[in-house]
């Protein structure tokens, strides 16, 4: 991409966002740090991969022009605004595209991640992950740390479920996420997992997001409930801002008056997110809907709205589940969610993502 | 379809519906009514089309047996329960298919209605039923009387709006549907309109949807902002009970706590419908996003969740509407949506509804 | 009240409303009408009570000043803005009192109406009436023609419930309000009623609200469960468009994600109508809370909220209620209330309005 | 109180919560957890104040009875059912006192907490502690780690403001709360803080409940603005489980539709608590409005409600305020509160908390 004209970094009295190409250096960003603190508008880097990004404001167009004679040019300015800045469609149009192991988000294709709600026992696990994996999924889901609303409620097996979605992965190739649950627990699971997970009732526990943006991972944050389409994309600016760009926003249904239905699934959100933001989108239409008849309704209208991926609960026997039972797919289920997701992707111009 | 044997009319503790066939004459289901009088337990008969459908409750099941042997056998015995009665989807198993002048909601394809908010000059009708007509739209939509939450706003343009619309048809030969605000409207309206119309303002305004019933004509009952799925259901059931099966249920975007939209579109909805009711389903994307540019993701999602119809504004000038103005597709945005609807479609195994 | 001075009605860019006082006859204020008509920006005369109120907008100010020389001046001049014109409380900062019968609501002190939510049988509504009258109440509610979700619930009385109603208040010398859902009805009820009452399923019925504001009586206006507090306010403009000052706002309960309660009674519309408008609000903490154990707290938290009258279901025996049943207080449930109201109204400086 | 007599304790097949006087040891009721486990059905012992509490299921009744010759009677015998087991108020009926410093929350008395949202300067601090000590409020509030939605907002002081609410108190005397945010946080936060606050995004941060809890020191909860009256009851539960009874719950506004007011202030929840819970409740009437002119009503509708406590904002300018300017009252406006909350109080049987 070509560096814009000079005259395009004239600054007007709004603030902005100066975007630099991957190849200019940090040591040459510095650059601009120093004259803009030596100008008395200091202000602080920030990385995008490997891009830099700068936050100016109230800085003279002459001075701006002049430095820039000496100084790296600027990819792209964003006029800032709204509670995203990294996050914003504008500073990197084309997408974020979040690698999953061997697995890509964000690339066009419609990925799937499925799995239990919650690790139980090796049977069950391993028995799910072997399905899922038969049947075109590219990425495995299961919880070990459930953050239950009643403390009296199966909390999950901790740790010693880790050891089961590792073995998973083993047999099946496929990578997986979990749900974090706590800061203290994040260095110790980013040893093992593939990416994170972190709930819609951590959504703004931004202890966690810190926690998690530093470990580098990718991670799946969820919408909280009751939260609004632009908290989610502030949400994910706590994770940007920790350098790390490896970050999916999660619509999984928002509280509503509306009793039919555990939650309601905002595909407009998917839509809107889409526009405004350039990270990668999934969609959880297990937890949004609640029963099991709903999840092949929603996955497809999902992808539609534009969805990247899906998240979706499958149990080989849903009668046994520890955990929100009622919303599993039966393998014969999902077997038939994927026929018919494959041939709308094919409508839409897309296509499943394969291994 | 073959009538129910015998012993499957034996009435439990629960209530039921008893189905006839079309073939069963009112005469002879009258039988049963004089029958189930004799034996303390009068009811009363509804019609489904052409089908007779009677609750039936309390009675014993020897007798039940009994009389069966010389009064005609039900097709279908529905258990009683929820508020729609007639409109459960079990008392029409393969689904009510609507006939609006030509064109048909309900029969498996995608039908498209398109038109703008508001009838507002010659010009501008002509102008966009031509335009959607072009493009493959199967029907006409746009409002004479507008119901508007101020009394100070544009309230359309009355009766002689309708003269508008008459000639579009007539020079499209699109059917066309207009909004219905006022009982006392019902019988000028029906001798010119292919099919009604009720707002959601009106979803519980019931005097209004008994009198629409009676007209016998097609009728798009727009789910109230602040109603429920099975509400919903149940203002139908006021349009049923007065012998019109002629209804379509319409999605339109519920009362939420998100601003970024002017409601939250409830694809769940459009699921549930569809499992529930024997009813169609259309979904209107335009009114429920408030922006042109969510109506194509929102269009491609509803039709993914099973609509069978969408709703579409479109102005040949959105800049000069009267009324919504910022919500309506330009024309090169319509002709996208219908090539992108007719793909999307094609991947579901259904089609877009042709003229 | 003084005119204001001249230099007051000076008018800016923004719209105005020109607000006279009550000696101010119609035809001097139609001195004011034939000069904006001459002077190219033609407007159109508001009644609300003796005053009239004139809309203007676009008028030079040196015009109109010189025009002031010759005609009646404004007492009172208010920006507009919002959906409420005449509503609004600049028009009328004192307050407007709503006089039901022999009771008035607004004028400080605390009215309470109460009855059966609905009227069922001669017993039930007369022992009602005397049962609430002997605590205190200055009016009586009581429903005959109910808008019931679904058709297959009872429906209420009809007309033929009206007598009862008329008994009640023959012998406890109390009036009543009643709730009207076809403007077909409004004629026939007018003859008979004290006051109506529009239900929150019927508060965007603008031919209904058309029709009741015509008949001149006080009208209690339910706010709709999924409506705002500016659609309430733009609701009740409908009524007073129609010259008919008599309007009561009623709060009771809107629709959200928690299902603890039937509604979420909203106090803070109530404190924001206090502020907006200088119609009288009044509460139904029944139909809100849906439980009984409710009523008491929620009736004492909307007097403290500034609420100018409750509208509290009470039935003599509630476990025979045919709707609604289990939020109605029980007599010595009511008797408690009533106790707790004075005492709490005491301590806000106001007090329970005796007969 | 005295136990209950033999027969009460007869178990049916519903789970029990046996609940043992303040005067029964530790080392008294290890006998029925011994007793329990030797019959098949081992429980945990839970602790709420001096009490202990065991929750019972699958136990015989006649070996219940048998066993309970020998060992403590329980004072009380609660149906376990719902999210709360420690929390119901049938274990506590009398209610929970929280002790904050010198204060108390929940004797009956109306206690005000007031201070700035968050601690900005010394100046700022200690003028408007000074104000709200001298107009009667008996606790400090002030937020020194604000979680805020962007992580481009001020984000507090951080423990560098913690100084300032130390020297507030040492001027005043009053204790004061503050919010934590962070596990970590929790240890060096005990050694000088009277209470900790948990916001409303925390809510179901299950793991800083657990470390709050562990700290012993009270701590004001806040309702989670998308979470049902259920669910903060059971977010309760992570605290009282880690046998700190010392809980406050805080109704603080939920989100719904309404964008006239900040959030709407849910005051059927604070009665469903008082009926619910032993758990004192305060109410934020300022975050919840977000508007100053809404304060003085909300508040007196709150303890109307029957809240035990309320938490205001004040800024001794809030036109200078770094964080949430816009709701806090100004001085004079405080004061006025404090006056009509003394006659509301009054007029409610209660009296305003003194120091």
């Amino acid at each position: 991409m070509k560096p814009l004209r000079e005259e395009t970094i004239a600054v007007t009295d709004q603030d902005l966002l100066l975007v630099f190409d991957e190849t200019v250096t940090r040591a040459r960003v510095d650059g601009w740090l120093r004259y803009l603190e030596s100008a008395g508008t200091p202000t602080q880097m920030y990385r995008l991969g490997a891009s830099h990004v700068l936050p100016v404001s109230g800085v003279d167009n002459a001075d701006l022009l002049a430095a820039a004679a000496d100084l790296p040019l600027p990819t792209r300015r964003v006029t800032r605004g709204g509670e995203a800045w990294l996050g914003r469609r504008e500073i990197r149009p084309a997408g974020t595209e979040v690698s999953l192991g061997p697995a890509t988000i964000g690339d066009g294709s419609v990925a799937v991640i499925a799995g239990p709600c919650a690790v139980e026992t090796p049977e069950q696990m391993l028995a799910t992950a072997e399905l899922v994996a038969g049947h075109g999924a590219v990425g495995l889901r299961g919880g070990v740390f459930k953050p239950r609303t009643s403390p009296h409620s199966f909390q999950g097996l901790g740790f010693s479920g880790l050891e089961l979605l590792v073995e998973a992965r083993k047999r099946t190739g496929l990578p997986f996420v979990t749900e974090v649950v706590d800061a203290e627990h994040v260095k110790r699971l980013a040893e093992v997992v593939d990416g994170f997970q972190i709930g819609a009732r951590n959504m703004q526990n931004f202890a966690l997001l810190s926690a998690v943006g530093q470990s580098g991972l990718p991670v799946v944050l969820k919408r909280g409930f009751g939260c609004t389409v632009e908290e989610t994309l502030a949400a994910g600016e706590y994770l940007l801002l920790e350098g790390n760009d490896q970050v999916v926003l999660c619509e999984r249904g928002i509280r509503t008056f509306e009793p039919s239905s555990r939650f309601t699934l905002d595909l407009t959100a998917v839509a809107l997110w889409k526009q405004r933001t350039h990270l990668p989108v999934i969609v959880d239409p297990s937890h949004s809907g609640g029963r099991p008849e709903l999840v092949e309704p929603l996955s497809l209208a999902a992808i539609a709205a534009g969805a990247d991926a899906l998240l979706i609960d499958v149990h080989v026997r849903p009668e046994e589940a520890l955990c929100d039972a009622k919303q599993a797919l039966r393998p014969e289920q999902f077997a038939g969610l994927m026929t018919r997701l494959a041939g709308a992707a094919a409508g839409l111009g897309r296509s499943l993502q394969k291994r």
